[in-house]
């Protein structure tokens, strides 16, 4: 028997992921399934997109690229930063990466050291205390709570703070409650990190997915954090496996020496592919986009309310509602494979995302199209009324 | 400022990436470079590798595969170890995973604790000592020597082994040396590490470019070692990022779970066109350039030695010729140097691929076309007579 690392023991399976696969085989057997457990929009990339991967394809681009990526997708990432939210990033300060995984992969492996602690949000992306775990560290969790709309905020951070943090990992727009932090409490927590010399890492994957104000940028606030963004949520290439990571420009020679030996290089297709994105009209493709989500979250929100379930404040980014259950069950997880034996429709149980309530809890997502939506809702009146 | 985890210090640079940038300073200021420096061959992914690409993205296959790969591509790899090695390995043991670095990143994300120790081949690979570091643990080497063809086998390894070791990481064909390990060897291998208690990672990234017998893979010998292979060097796909780990069974639910984590799947549009390179007359083509990377060696390894480079025994696999260069200098870096400034040749010092001897090395890459290596030797002969 191979003897495993110990780190393995601690990374725990997905939750979703045994439901996931009940949802296919009862599927296979010819059942309807509402997937509402996805955090992939049903969109397909746009068009443009598509269009120059298959020209790089036929253009023979199908080599290496450097390990930071190709300079006229590093360039056009920094012009993108500088229209869209008037911040002056140097494309030397961004690294492409295979995903936002990659970057998240780079980010901790070049600020983690074994038996650190680093703090994240619970709720929060499942994958972060993981990375945690990968690189032997501590997490050590801040807990959030609906009735603040699930933001973090100074406060919090103080009170959960423990010696011995040396990185904070957080997301704005957040998996799984869709809270988006503005630039005063950005601010505030770059300055809350400096002070104790802890590194903040944050995500920013969702941004471009928002339905009130754009969701600042931590960049505008601090030059010392590591911010990792991806083409997949809001410019629609989950498949391709392409993010980025922006970091202080100290940090890039050794992170640039990381990912020549983690990873080599991001796919280079989908470097290409995605150098169309910034064009005027996918740009407007995809806020196109937002509005058909952004119909989604406000249908799906108030039906779920008035079937009984508790979403205090409007999710404001992604595509997410992190909704108490208790009024139904106090164990979200029997409760979610309940709706899915019962009725059929698959969602995500709280667990997933931490351990703070995580019982009283579960994740909708609307990545699926309007009349799946009210056939869900439908049938989860049934189950639940 | 920042501070990084101590792992980051530990982890070099490549001498090449320096020699390459500086190639491409030269060539933009109008010189010429014959470069035999680059782990990657000239040819363009095989048409039909290009079409199922091309295909894939028209049919919107753009969304994320499971995590453990495309079933479809699990199953013409296994189906391929059956006709191509005569060895049954079923579909559930084959990870897929982006680039062989990903299978890399997993098998020893799997087996490493912090402080364990790794034996690596000194020289091997540059990238397995800097995972090994990446989890904080200590790479220690077994030296191979020209005289046996930097060939290993168990004497070596006894004599190298120390108490604690954990894993063996090896590869054959190597990337440095194009050294190839019989079958005997392998099983001796095997059995030597399983009476200690250590996992064998092997790297088997080059098979199907060997010269003479066909390479056998360590999955003949036994079920308990972790071999990595990719779509990148035989099969012609480098920047589409695909490789693939093939595990012991009762590993695979943990490494699943750790590629849930940590990159969630590989490239979608990569695996579809992956599957394309199984058909015969996609096989048979790369089999014309095998022919072609073995014209490249027969010439260049005579006229490396006949300008006075030492090359004992000829290479049998990958493209590469790890040459002894103390003829000429004993500055393997200085002589890299030299060369490309000098007459515009570009090859690797021996440094990148660890400490042995490596200032009395350097490796040649035949990646290059005919009239390129033709014109590079041309050079070596004025710079070097």
């Amino acid at each position: 028997m191979t003897e495993l690392a110990a780190r393995l023991a601690a990374i725990e399976p997905f939750r979703v992921m045994a439901l996931l696969a009940r949802a296919r085989e009862l599927e296979a057997a010819g059942r309807s399934i509402v997937h509402m457990e996805i955090g992939e929009p049903d969109f397909e990339s746009p068009a443009a997109v598509v269009a120059a991967g298959i020209d790089a394809l036929q253009r023979g681009r199908t080599h290496y690229t450097p390990a930071a990526g190709l300079p006229a997708l590093r360039e056009s990432i920094a012009s993108y930063y500088a229209h869209r939210y008037g911040v002056d990033v140097p494309p030397s300060r961004i690294l492409i990466t295979p995903g936002a995984s990659g970057a998240l992969l780079l980010a901790m492996a070049a600020l983690i050291n074994p038996g650190a602690k680093v703090m994240h949000t619970d709720p929060g992306y499942p994958c972060n205390r993981n990375f945690v775990r990968l690189f032997d560290a501590e997490p050590v969790s801040v807990r959030l709570d609906a009735a603040d709309g699930f933001r973090l905020d100074v406060q919090r951070l103080r009170e959960a703070w423990q010696p011995g943090i040396r990185v904070l990992i957080l997301a704005s727009p957040s998996n799984p409650t869709g809270a988006v932090l503005d630039a005063g409490t950005l601010r505030e927590i770059a300055a809350f990190a400096h002070k104790r010399g802890a590194t903040v890492i944050m995500d920013e994957i969702y941004h471009g997915l928002v339905y009130g104000e754009p969701a600042p940028t931590m960049l505008a606030c601090t030059d010392e954090a590591l911010v990792i963004n991806s083409f997949s949520k809001y410019f629609g290439m989950t498949g391709w496996r392409l993010g980025w990571l922006v970091a202080p420009q100290a940090m890039i020679p050794g992170l640039d020496r990381l990912a020549q030996n983690i990873f080599l290089a991001a796919p280079t297709m989908a470097q290409y592919a995605a150098c169309a994105v910034f064009k005027a009209d996918t740009l407007a493709q995809l806020e196109e986009r937002r509005e058909v989500l952004r119909q989604r979250r406000d249908f799906l929100v108030p039906a779920l309310r008035d079937i009984g379930f508790g979403i205090d404040a409007d999710p404001q980014g992604a595509f997410y509602a992190y909704a108490d259950c208790s009024h139904f069950s106090d164990d979200s997880q029997a409760l979610c494979e309940r709706l899915l034996e019962d009725v059929g429709v698959a969602i995500t149980p709280g667990l997933d995302f931490g351990a703070h309530q995580a019982s009283r809890f579960v994740r909708f997502a609307w990545t699926t199209g309007m009349a799946q939506l009210e056939e869900g809702v439908r049938r989860l009146r049934e189950a639940l009324s």
